[in-house]
């Protein structure tokens, strides 16, 4: 046995594969001066086809894990577009006089070690990252991988020195049981996607093990406790069977709650619906019950291709997604791009400061025919489910009446082509800007409803990018700021008569719901694989004892206080 | 007469002397393969040597016209490190066997072309900055310039067909009298310094000229009115006389009222203090009667040098500050890097968006050598006069008990030394994140004051970055959210009974003095020439009547109902 750390929970038992380090071994080749342009093309080529792979593997991991967990290859991307990266392997070319492929392994090597070298979890990780990078470009300067493949015959335990994302990717999700590395940590990118594909990883052994794993070994995996058994003997290989069926049961359990109503114990009715980026997440959007579609973000339809989609296109998803969900209600969210989130067809400025620029609601009501085809397609596919609309960004009323004077340009150029639509379309918009949360009084009058986007809203108020590594630990959802405003909101749109969920990730945290139940939500929105623990545990909540909670909370002056409340809250109703 | 456009009021009168426009002419020259690399490094000296160039030319700027002037050159700074511009540059030497200052002449012109074509003044504006960069660049490539020397013997008015913000910079403003242009716009680094200057300034005259203007041409700049008289009438010239003098005796009633007592008419009392980043701007703030320093900028201390500047050095510098301010005020904010102040002896990561990134206290929890060694300096600095310490960016209780602990420790660390120091030395903080706004009842019962800097706080509650000019008309001070959050921060203040200041430019702002005094505020703080204006509009105001205007103010919906209720005011008391 075994002792490491738990990187995603879960328990898996199976024969090991082990799958060797990258390593790429090659001699130290020098060009002639005249043949320097000729390897700067190569190096070029190899960088296009290198981006090329990677904003394919984006495409994929959207498709099968949703959006958010396909933003890790932005990293990977940002690396090849980094100029101190590339100027140095330039340089070398350059000055040096060597191959592209040795400038490459020499600037990689440089780097992980230089950050290797800081004991440091955060630049370990982007270590990582760079070298993970760095044999792409390698593999396609050379002209080949050094990848073995895996067992196709059987399921398997991936063992490995270390993983990186891609490594990940490319193995078929079904056939891993269960992941052992010895390296890595808790916050890496192969740990956060161990966790969205739901694959128990026990990582952290480097150094603990008495000789190495081999092909074929048996072993146990134990997420939760962190814990790897190499050759078990049978009392323990016994006792994992029995621990893996409890967990798999819990798993199978969950499936069973998914249409019974979705109340507390004293009956209160929250609607938890789902955020999804595809349509192809529509099948388990029923398949968990969820009352419908919360925000659907449209910009999936608009990325990985060369040229915007027309009104006919993008109204035939549209459509399509609303005849699935068979009249339960879809707010799609209009353009959400800008930020950190790019189109190549479109070009964007560059910006010091994206995440406080130029972005959604700011871009669409500068490219207002852009904007227009977009409403004109959700309109028109009103006309064959609940469609209902929604603005992200939003920061004053007057772009809200902006975007609706483009509404109602767009509804009537729709009536002069005689195309049929929902003239009473709900319009809402999402609660994201502090300033809009802090008006949302004024802007409760001109709406239908308003959906709280946590992630920007926490992110904003606490001035805090959350994507920055180095500071995440300042992004706290629980920081009495943000609970205060989430009052403020929700108390003004209770006040104005109109409906308010929540669909930032703050809404699927099994923490939270105490509080949005004390703070009176009535709709929570959220990845679809979050839906049944959710509504597992609200099964089992007291809205009255939340809102006594709430109070409690309010109270507070620190986050440690309020996530203290909420622990002994939590540790309360366990004990009863 | 010819009509323009005022970019900078104020009467000028006086012999033009035209500047030759920057125009570069040498042969289209090509370099051996061989060459390549000698020709990268002569790139990169000329890159260099542009990049100390601007850093000096900075450096000038802030201790003449303040740290606000000196931005202007970061954009020059980030169109060298720009990796689009760079790539473009090397692309031509690398593929094309150009020379290194053909290759930059070509991308500049191209460039310049590029935005030129698009009718959108701010690209406009970007396309001078670039031409600015490339000539400076050129400039170093070609071991030459062709600055045509100005005269030395007398006062002049400038005139050129385009003017950059360097060329102005060079010349002695004590003898430039007024500036006409032919081409700029009022938005334009040069409209922005002009002002600063307080140079008048008439522009866009490109084709409304008879005749080119020649050296020695009596001109007459009228700035308020955007008009530009070429050898004008003796009539002409002596009502521009009487005109000139009367708004050269405006500019001096002004400095009598420096030492009057300031309050309003109905003698609400509000004290007047200047933002400073260098002690040499100390002089200024005691000839204008400011009542002490409310914010001085401790970043100039670590700026423009190779290493940290240790307590010694420090404590120099504070303690002289204390004691030219001889027992007023002195409120030194702690060091406020990152975000877009950078330091180059201390690398900071790389970040995707640094004002909302690692930056101010986040850095000085982060290393709290360097912080304590400030700390330490600042405590021994309270000895010699009225010093009080602030710090920038809290967001939360937690962060201001972390620096409250540290400085327990410096001043330990001083008793054991033996070395005197204030013990209960005044400690506040600049509300500028949101959250700490939100927050403030909290934060008000563990400090001696608050300032607000409004132009973080602003930034954030609207999400717009300020320095983001495609985005620039959404940063609105007069957003509702933003006066609701001012009066939050303010009332919870004012309820635990600790002063509350403004320091951010919204203080300074002529137009928002109503809404100060409506507000309660006692205290605004603001850059050194802004003092005389505001006082001046002080003077005549009514408090009562801005608490009265309030409160139509909180009524308003939309910054458009805020500024319209603002100007009617403004010309009920002018009417009165």
């Amino acid at each position: 046995m075994f002792k490491g750390i738990g990187a995603s929970s879960g328990i898996a038992m199976g024969p090991a594969y082990v799958i060797p380090a990258w390593d790429w071994e090659f001699p130290d080749k020098m060009v002639d001066a005249t043949d320097l342009s000729f390897e700067f093309e190569r190096l070029y080529d190899g960088i296009r086809s290198s981006k090329d792979e990677l904003e394919h593997i984006k495409q994929e991991i959207r498709d099968v894990l949703g959006q958010e967990q396909s933003y890790i290859f932005d990293a990977h991307l940002a690396i090849l577009e980094d100029p101190v990266f590339m100027n140095e392997i330039q340089g070398i070319i350059s000055r040096q006089y060597k191959a592209a492929e040795v400038a490459v392994k020499e600037v990689i090597d440089k780097f992980v070690e230089m950050f290797d070298v800081l004991d440091d979890d955060y630049m370990k990780e982007r270590a990582m990252d760079i070298k993970d990078v760095g044999n792409r470009l390698l593999k396609h300067l050379l002209g080949s991988g050094d990848d073995t493949p895996p067992p196709t015959d059987h399921s398997y335990v991936l063992v490995a020195k270390e993983l990186t994302p891609s490594q990940l990717v490319h193995l078929d999700p079904a056939r891993v049981l269960g992941i052992v590395t010895m390296m890595g940590g808790l916050t890496s990118h192969t740990s956060i996607m161990s966790r969205a594909m739901g694959i128990p990883f026990v990582l952290g052994l480097e150094g603990k093990l008495i000789r190495p794993i081999q092909n074929g070994d048996l072993m146990i995996v134990d997420g939760e406790e962190g814990i790897v058994y190499v050759n078990p003997d049978s009392g323990t290989v016994e006792l994992y069977e029995s621990r893996k069926t409890d967990w798999l049961m819990h798993r199978e359990r969950l499936q069973e709650i998914a249409h019974v109503p979705s109340m507390t114990q004293d009956r209160k009715q929250v609607r938890l619906a789902a955020n999804i980026s595809s349509i192809k997440e529509i099948d388990q959007v029923l398949k968990n019950g969820a009352v419908g579609v919360g925000l659907f973000r449209s910009e999936f339809l608009y990325m990985d291709r060369d040229s915007l989609p027309d009104e006919e296109e993008q109204t035939e998803v549209y459509k399509q997604a609303a005849v699935k969900l068979d009249g339960r209600p879809l707010i799609i969210r209009t353009l959400d791009i800008g930020g950190d989130k790019k189109l190549d067809y479109l070009p964007l400025q560059v910006e010091e400061n994206p995440a406080l620029g130029c972005r959604a609601i700011r871009i669409s009501l500068d490219r207002r025919e852009l904007f227009k085809t977009q409403l004109r397609a959700i309109l028109r596919a009103s006309h064959f489910g609940q469609v209902k609309l929604m603005y992200p960004m939003i920061s004053s009323l007057g772009e809200l009446r902006e975007a609706n004077a483009l509404l109602a340009e767009a509804k009537q150029e729709l009536k002069s082509r005689g195309k049929p639509f929902n003239p009473d379309i709900e319009v809402g918009l999402t609660i994201e800007v502090p300033g809009a949360a802090l008006i949302a009084d004024v802007l409760a009058k001109e709406v239908d409803f308003f959906s709280i986007g946590t992630n920007d809203l926490i992110q904003f108020v606490l001035a805090v990018d959350r994507m920055n590594d180095s500071i995440a630990h300042l992004y706290n959802p629980y920081h009495p700021a943000v609970i205060r405003l989430l009052k403020l909101t929700i108390d003004a749109a209770k006040a104005a008569g109109i409906p308010v969920a929540v669909c930032g990730e703050f809404a699927g945290d099994i923490r939270a719901l105490p509080l949005w139940l004390g703070l009176g939500i009535e709709e929570l929105s959220m990845s679809v694989q979050l839906i049944l623990p959710i509504k597992h545990r609200l099964l089992t909540s007291n809205h009255a004892e939340c809102e006594r909670l709430l109070q409690e909370v309010l109270q507070c002056g620190t986050s440690e206080e309020i996530e203290q409340v909420l622990r002994q809250a939590d540790s309360r109703s366990s004990a009863s």
